[in-house]
């Protein structure tokens, strides 16, 4: 029984790895829950092998399918692109699709390189003065809980801010039998840690704050510098020994600490060795008035500490952001039944529709994007050379 | 591009408020995360309104509408009834539902009564014996961490059990403003705290332990006697001060004790009025060998102690049930990335389908439901006799 | 270097077991911490083996040593008699103590039967007409979080009452080798569980909410029922197997359920058998205008629900209880330098002296002692009825 | 009752304020609870009011006063110096009592500048060649949590170890109003969090992994310029505007992020600006075998993820460090009876004696206090050189 009482917009996603399914849930279930202005559809699923893309697109619901993602932003049904391919791809198909007037979604990072993100986010620029938008897929920002701390910083609750502690830990590579998968490859993902995962801290604690990272003294290092090859570890090749290690050419881990323009300190930790932290997004923040913490394994809570208060009752409160004022959570279930990760697109989902929809553009834009880049590469630059101090640029 | 080398049976639904959305959810999601043997497809809504329900069914995905559930019984592409609707509705529906041949999925409690609930089991008795099936909707059996505990006591791994903690705390009604909702009314809900939330706890605890409840001594209270009626409260009715309350008769909260027929000592609370505890289902279980606990405000995790390591080492320790060896996990998300309260309900219909489509009894079944109700029938009449103790019969 | 400006009131002490230890080490601690108004002297420690008595005087640092308790009480050098033995002598040697002037401290449970603690009551009436004070030594109340949550429900923070949740979790006798000491044996300690830890939750819930428990619902169990003879386990036993074991005759575990006078519903549980929880006393209370929630196990944390702030802000608070303005921590250190178990018999020994020294009646009294012995009579007067409703005398 | 069976040791301590106030309280209080070779005995207190201190003498239980410590070292009585002032004394007076002849335990930082420790660490030195030992208060070595974590990294139960996450965050100072008191000062306190909280969490963190700080790339800030003057809070200052207020030149935050000799990264962190952090000292430790967790403000646990687990049971387990088999758990209560702050001490206390008695140098050492020190001096270098890796010399 299709919406006859509200315009669609098609959606063409390439790829249907872990990104795309998620991604895929989030279309799927969107307008179930918020009550849009345009109707999304699942018009079209691109891979490049057409028999796995066709089960793709039946387990995951699309409508159609395509094995070159140039024909896909070709197709009159498809009005938006959702990109959900690994970083190496991600600035051709973005910049042909706005070319094309497509709407753009893109995953994080935005780019392999500063160079390219830059080349996206002039591209969005263009795109956008006609009406076409562009907009990065950070999706943490659409935790509840987070987007409650950005309000209420923004409000002013928590003061001058003075400090800032953000960590990404997991513990995936931990064995150093954990085979060398494309995340481990700088040609695909353009580094390790620092841009899986790392670019997640900085953009949350850029969006958190409101403010940006003015410059970092890095470290970084790969703890583990040979693995089995993935072909290798999934018994696929032979006995030479030889041919079934390959070197780990990004970082396990990336540490960096820094000056936020507004004047707070901030340090920054990603890694996958932190054996016991399974996706453990955490950051506090910490204001003249406040202090804000906040960790996504328990991404239903966030810890609120009232320094206005008198000393003999404050504390760090656990607030369960499930209540109808808190940001998404009235669309969804009765306070206490807690959201889970697949949710945050979802809401990344709906942001990005009411943004087209009113032709206004969708955050965090290219632009932001393309930042959280300059600060990745500063790190690097910092990194290589003794942790020196590095501007971002 | 539907799925062409599957069967599908097709889901008819009766209500479409708080139960009736999350089971849409579930609907809608199931196959595209568990590779089922037949696909749901979501057929009809059913619903008193016309206009109420066709507006329901385009948000919720619905392909058609019904006014009356008899016609949607009667319809073909409906092979399962699934009941949405408040206990007083359930034992007429799902009886005729079992007749016509359909398998029945019913919200818990499974009946406002024990006879009820007695008719509805020898129903889906008979109904079985033809290959028809029922199921009673206690999703807390999904939570992945609530299936692990059960795993665990099962395979022995907390060795005698001793004792049995559970509590489900709320607090939605502590404003004694807060209207006379359906919930709050015995002809509608049956009973108050102990049906709607203490069934929970009973299903749970009966589950996780593998054994049953063999006695009670209860207590319940009705703290805020009167209340606004809900129209009036919504600014529907007039301003005479005498029509504007009414009577609560159902519990506000219901303690009891208990003994569980293989020994262990139970204590049960379920009450609206712990105020700050929003959907605070616990569960801790104490062993010979170890001990579980579990709090459903962060339903990701499951603590367990283990009492056979050396007390030097021993403790409660926090396991993320998001690995891919916990139960229903590996259809989501890599480990960390946790789950929400809708995916209780997927895992219930993935379970469901997959029953029904090898022609074996679901769990739990009516049957379950049944002795869950003469709990709740035995702590009332404890209650009701100065905390008397009570053979569940 | 003696403090020249203040009198002193010598202690003798009956016993130097666990309690005796923690005591000791109050009285020689108090007077460095708080500005007592006379200063407590280690005079006398009373034992039965003069030999073992001696030792721990020197330990302890007790200047002169008894092996008869008459022979305590009778010194001049003995103002205050701090009894620290078994429940079975607590009764004759408080009544004679009180008799002879001299002020008594009370190990609780007060005594082994309402009887004794009757007696008890009524000796300390008499004696108090007299200036001379009496006191049970229920030492949980002088955990500052404890008395920091008596004092916000005093100042009506939490509102009207509705719930108590009472839980006190041990797990050292799970092991069934564990031996029959003296706290597994009715002749000495009264009974099992509930005399030695329900007794501090039973008293811990009246003092924080101001209230009495009005009647009780209830179960016991002994889930070991024979045990090693402490002796024997310590191999001085010879080979007979049948005089190897031995019956325990109290409870292992008690549970309760029962209303306050004042409205508020009530559960109680203390055992012995909640494997990895070591010694936590948790205490939930639940009002109309907040909740408080602790846990020994936490000593310095108290956790506080404010239900008058807005739903988007509220949440359980972890409030520190170290700071300045919090009961007793002004004595101790800076902010976040947390106490210890032995500190609530430091302030349990500041507040004694500092009435005695007033002349003022301490708190809690023996009648207050008494209560808590009328409310484990009922419990175990329901337990042994049925679970019928037991109104506490 | 004086042991005679034990030889004494005589204690003279410098200062009397909070660090003078805890020591104290362990040298009152170890001997009943370790049995320790020799007993030690509170001779003499030294400060510069004889006022003042003869009140703080009677207070904390000293025998005798001085009003010099040249005097103090000179005294027959005291065998044992124990150092409780500002950093800016500490070498001083150390390195005369060690010519004395008397074995000295110093509070941290050693002291305040890198040339002074090294003096001191020459003196010690050379005294213990002659078997007069020096120790540096290192208190948080003496948690019990943190010499548990001590012990399973040394018994490779973390594997090689990856990471060090440390923090040490305190809230004293965010209002700029609090005065400007000594530690805010260069010339007394050395640094500011850096050398009074850095030291501590530098010292955890070798001291655990049993490694040390190779070079830091390091930030620090003081965010509060000029504070009210401490007597001007104190309302002993007139009107003058201008005189009211004095210059902050010592850090409020440092940050730092390094790596260990033996290869893990490391990330460091000290501030007073955390609002709602009272005292938390924070570690984590990331090896490829499991990991370790402490925060100080629940000191009485550890939090243990063993890896080597299947990935189905582990997590992070909260192990609470009161069991007999823990470090110094069996001279104090039952398991779940928690220790303070001020048992850090006592531990302290008993190690020291223990060591002096055996003629067996004392742990940590003035070298130890030494390498701290440069590591302190290599952050200041790296802070006041744009972040600049610098070795720790």
């Amino acid at each position: 029984m299709p919406r006859d009482d509200k315009p669609t917009l098609g959606i063409g996603m390439v790829g249907y790895a872990f990104m795309g399914r998620v991604h895929s849930q989030a279309w799927r279930s969107v307008s179930a829950f918020f009550d849009l202005p345009v109707t999304p559809t699942m018009a079209a699923l691109c891979g490049r092998s057409k028999e796995r893309t066709t089960a793709a697109a039946a387990d995951l619901g699309w409508a159609a399918v395509e094995t070159d993602w140039r024909d896909l932003i070709r197709r009159d049904d498809v009005d938006i692109v959702d990109i959900c391919t690994p970083g190496d791809s991600h600035a051709e198909i973005a910049i042909a699709a706005l070319a094309a007037g497509k709407h753009v979604l893109c995953e994080k990072p935005l780019a392999n390189t500063v160079a390219e993100a830059e080349a996206m986010s002039e591209a969005a620029r263009a795109a956008a003065a006609k009406g076409v938008y562009a907009m990065v897929a950070f999706n943490y920002r659409r935790v509840p809980a987070v987007a409650l701390a950005r309000r209420w910083v923004e409000e002013g609750r928590l003061g001058e801010l003075r400090h800032v502690r953000a960590q990404y830990l997991q513990d995936w590579i931990v064995d150093p039998e954990f085979p060398l998968v494309w995340r481990l490859q700088r040609d695909q993902a353009g580094s390790g840690a620092l841009g899986d995962i790392g670019a997640h801290i900085i953009d949350t604690a850029e969006f958190i704050t409101g403010d940006v990272i003015a410059g970092v003294s890095a470290l970084t290092e790969t703890f583990v510098k040979e693995r089995p090859l993935a072909e290798a570890s999934a018994g696929l090749v032979g006995d030479s020994r030889t041919s079934e290690r390959g070197t780990v050419d990004v970082d396990d881990a990336a540490l960096f600490i820094g000056r936020m323009r507004g004047g707070a300190l901030a340090s920054f930790e990603a890694t996958r060795f932190a054996a016991g932290r399974k996706n453990s997004l955490r950051i506090e923040i910490n204001g003249s008035k406040g202090s804000l913490a906040f960790d996504f394994e328990a991404m239903n809570e966030l810890w609120f500490h009232d320094h206005t208060l008198s000393g003999a009752e404050a504390g760090f409160r656990r607030i369960l952001v499930t209540e109808p004022e808190h940001p998404y959570a009235a669309a969804w279930w009765p306070p206490g039944h807690g959201l889970g990760y697949e949710h945050t697109f979802t809401h990344e989902a709906k942001d990005f529709i009411e943004a087209v929809a009113a032709g206004v553009a969708p955050s965090p834009s290219f632009e932001d994007g393309l930042r959280v880049q300059r600060v990745l590469a500063a790190v690097e630059t910092s990194a290589a050379d003794e942790s020196r101090w590095t501007v971002v640029s």
